[in-house]
């Protein structure tokens, strides 16, 4: 297919990435910032533009990957009404005038990280069959598993998503600057973080969750709040956390 | 080294294995509940006992895993004052009678998962430099990573843990549940559990943090809290770790 990514950041990055590693061809990439635009243009041979109005008619299909509060004003000024634009979020549905389509990778990008996508969920969805289609195909090109969910499904996948990426990931920064305050290496939990996401593909989270919490251990617990007292907004995030396992189990 | 383990749980059954595979003769198991002893002696092909003054006193060390909570009053009972007993804690330290050191694996067990211990921290500390020896020989034989920390710096390094480790996994298991609720597959978002936990080895987690609160994506947010309107405690710890997000960053 003929392509053209509307936007220069990581899902952008990533996706063109492996686009073009499948055989398709990146017509332009065009972003807000003309040296962004360039940046990726380059590493993906193609040309680039910062007018949308420049934007060549020539490709099948433009996917949108910017920030979510953008889509929208990115997709009032598209200029082809009867071109397939389809963006690449999970909270946003299809209600956003000249949007047709969503593809939406299930996975964190970031530029500094190289990613295979072969296994990678793509959650897709179009206003008709015919962009449905489309999107199966581009999809299936790149990943294994692609999958038709309504905009209400991908809003519940986005949120844990959030749940299980984000907000996991905030908790290693957390343990880092613990770490860190006892002049401690984050990687001595390098192989507890890697065993903590390897242990649940294949089983369910709450039947190998430890600790003190899901032991009911309040010594321990107590212990670890009193370690926490001389930073308070950390010591009422473990309590909080803390709580919801005991309300969990 | 003859070895004996006192505790037949995650912790005693890991370690039994790796001491075993590094060619330490277990001796005996010691277990409260003689059914759970001879299951663990059983697979270490060793003697067991319920009983702790059958303790046989060939042994150069007795490694304690038992619930926190009941480290004390096992100690108490140990019937050899002079031989080394250790205890694998992360956070109780040496304060405790009868303990000579300990023996801290920086890592997460679960009976059903299979684990190679090499790559996995051993923080140790002894009460004399006998001790200590002593178990920076034993770590080196099952890891290549043995750590000489004192007990505030092993209870950061647990903290850190219990973060990293205990409270993703919970956050991996209210994912399933939000999945769950829309009939959608946990295993959706394994590929990127996993690439959460790759990003940082060898990336801090500051650098690397994706999603909307670290964006400012209020919008999203919004969107997020909405739509988890039906789960106040979710909805309240949705909010408090954006929250958290956003007065770190």
């Amino acid at each position: 297919m003929k392509i053209t990514l509307l936007g220069s950041g990581n899902v952008a990055t990533h996706l063109g990435e492996a686009f073009k590693k499948a055989g398709h061809e990146i017509v332009q990439v065009w972003s807000r910032t003309a040296k962004n635009a360039a940046v990726l243009a380059n590493s993906l041979q193609c040309g680039y533009t910062n007018h949308i109005s420049d934007l060549s008619a020539e490709p099948d299909i433009y996917i949108l990957s910017v920030p979510d509060d953008s889509i929208t004003e990115t997709a009032l000024k598209f200029p082809f009404p009867e071109k397939i634009l389809v963006h690449t979020s999970g909270t946003t549905g299809l209600e956003v005038p000249g949007i047709s389509g969503v593809f939406y990778p299930v996975q964190t990008f970031s530029k500094s990280t190289k990613l295979d996508l072969s296994l990678v969920p793509i959650a897709i969805e179009g206003k008709d069959q015919e962009v449905e289609r489309l999107l199966l195909e581009l999809g299936g090109s790149i990943s294994s598993r692609v999958v038709k969910l309504n905009s209400d499904q991908r809003k519940a996948l986005h949120v844990a998503a959030v749940f299980a990426c984000n907000f996991s990931n905030h908790l290693y920064g957390i343990a880092e600057r613990i770490l860190e305050s006892k002049e401690l290496s984050f990687d001595l939990i390098y192989p507890l973080i890697l065993e903590t996401a390897v242990k649940v593909q294949g089983n369910s989270p709450a039947s190998v969750q430890t600790g003190p919490a899901v032991r009911g251990d309040q010594k321990t617990l107590d212990k670890h709040l009193q370690f926490l007292d001389t930073n308070p907004a950390l010591k009422e995030l473990y309590e909080r956390i803390s709580q919801s396992i005991i309300n969990f189990y």
